[in-house]
């Protein structure tokens, strides 16, 4: 039988989005293996309703589990802010969203308590950071949200450094750098590729891609529970699934994961 | 036993677009019963491949004949490129898409023979309009085709007559100006909602809005089959299924049917 700790680390996400995770994961912890799914034929998530979305998570956390993974990371804002504790409680093994991380990296950067986010409509109405924000003990921190529901969108359609993202992205940032905040989270798995535009129109500002603190907790995790690979030499396997067509998800990972990977198809 | 003309005319699209067909085949046959179904938990379906979106408008219309419906539309541009022949064949009701009478129309219209098609990804692939033209007899006309891939999420978002939705058509449809055409097919469901920042853009060309061709085509079928509803003096009902929570649909449902409607969740 093979070890737990051999098993692989499971990834969800709406589509091709979660890939930044998938990344950081695999650079923090590169021996590990790791099984992608993308919802593509369903994407995106983020103007969708909690309990949709709870439906959708739970369909995909079966097939993690057919797939005999170790833990999994839900690597999508809107999944991780209606369904991570839904999850939690529903399956034996650990399941680890995005919110926790990026709120506590954002705590470690913030000198002055002013902290932005922003993500998909779905993620922002949900409050799940204002909750997790109240619930980390310690100095207190305003929270200024907003949601951004043309940035996906906007990637998708590969406008990384379009003039109209640069005005999209204007019209949406502007209250928040009235706000004075010098930090913010960027709580969608497809703003990292923005970081650019972003950046110019929230200069002096700290942006928080996620993606690094999950991989971090994702560590943190399999070696508090004895769960990391054993394998020191070997390059760990990635293999992804999607439920629409391969073909497109693979033209487009590139811009994402930064190599080449195995893409299959799986209708849930 | 009810009579067949007494049963529901059956119209469906990935969300809220088809309603814009809907409306007007309640203009055209105001006495007519409606079922209609938006797949708001999957919507889009622009961007998705045809084996999904034939999966898909299956999976509907097998929601549709548990209701008895006399007829079907497929009120959505992507799905009646991809699967209108596949239902066509596979069910013994008369199944009507978007894409031919929108071709009739342009070809009515059209005085110097250059017609244009703007549309999603998906439809603008499939190649759906091109192979209309050719199958139609008489005069041959050159079709120039674009996706604006764009559009349906800044509807969706309700950036109508917004500074950033000009651009972005100014950013589509330069290419078609250049071609010299005189009318120009919008072939998705969401497009006549843009008609006024289309209309700017392509100034003196004709627009030709698919949804009052699509009624009276739904007309002459009923008609021609002997199953017009009866009943002339009431006012048909409408009732709205979606896959997703009902509540964002009925609150945007209004700026593309212009009434109230009722609205139930189906989980297909």
């Amino acid at each position: 039988m093979r070890a737990i700790s051999a098993k692989p680390i499971g990834i969800f996400d709406s589509g091709v989005g979660g890939l930044t995770v998938a990344r950081s994961i695999r650079k923090e912890l590169p021996n590990e293996d790791i099984i992608y799914f993308g919802d593509t034929a369903r994407v995106p998530y983020g103007n969708k309703s909690r309990e949709t979305i709870i439906r959708f998570s739970k369909e995909i956390m079966e097939f993690m589990m057919s797939r005999k993974v170790k833990m999994v990371v839900v690597a999508c804002n809107t999944a991780s802010s209606f369904s991570l504790a839904n999850l939690q409680r529903s399956y034996p093994i650990p399941v680890v969203g995005v919110i926790k991380p990026g709120v506590k990296e954002a705590r470690r950067l913030s000198r002055n308590g002013k902290v932005g986010v922003i993500g998909t409509k779905s993620t922002i109405s949900s409050r799940a950071y204002e909750k997790e924000l109240a619930r980390s003990a310690g100095r207190s921190y305003s929270l200024y949200a907003r949601s951004c529901p043309l940035f996906v969108p906007l990637v998708e359609n590969k406008l990384v450094r379009d003039q109209v993202t640069y005005r999209v992205a204007e019209k949406y940032l502007k209250p928040l750098r009235g706000k004075k905040i010098d930090t913010l989270i960027l709580g969608c798995t497809h703003y990292p590729i923005l970081k650019t535009v972003i950046g110019k129109v929230m200069k002096g500002v700290m942006l928080v891609d996620s993606s690094l603190a999950v991989a971090k907790e994702v560590r943190r995790i399999l070696q508090r529970d004895g769960l990391l690979s054993g394998h020191v030499k070997k390059r760990g396997k990635m293999t992804c699934f999607v439920s629409d067509d391969p073909g497109s998800f693979r033209d487009f990972s590139g811009i994402f994961l930064k190599e080449k990977t195995r893409v299959k198809k799986a209708v849930l």
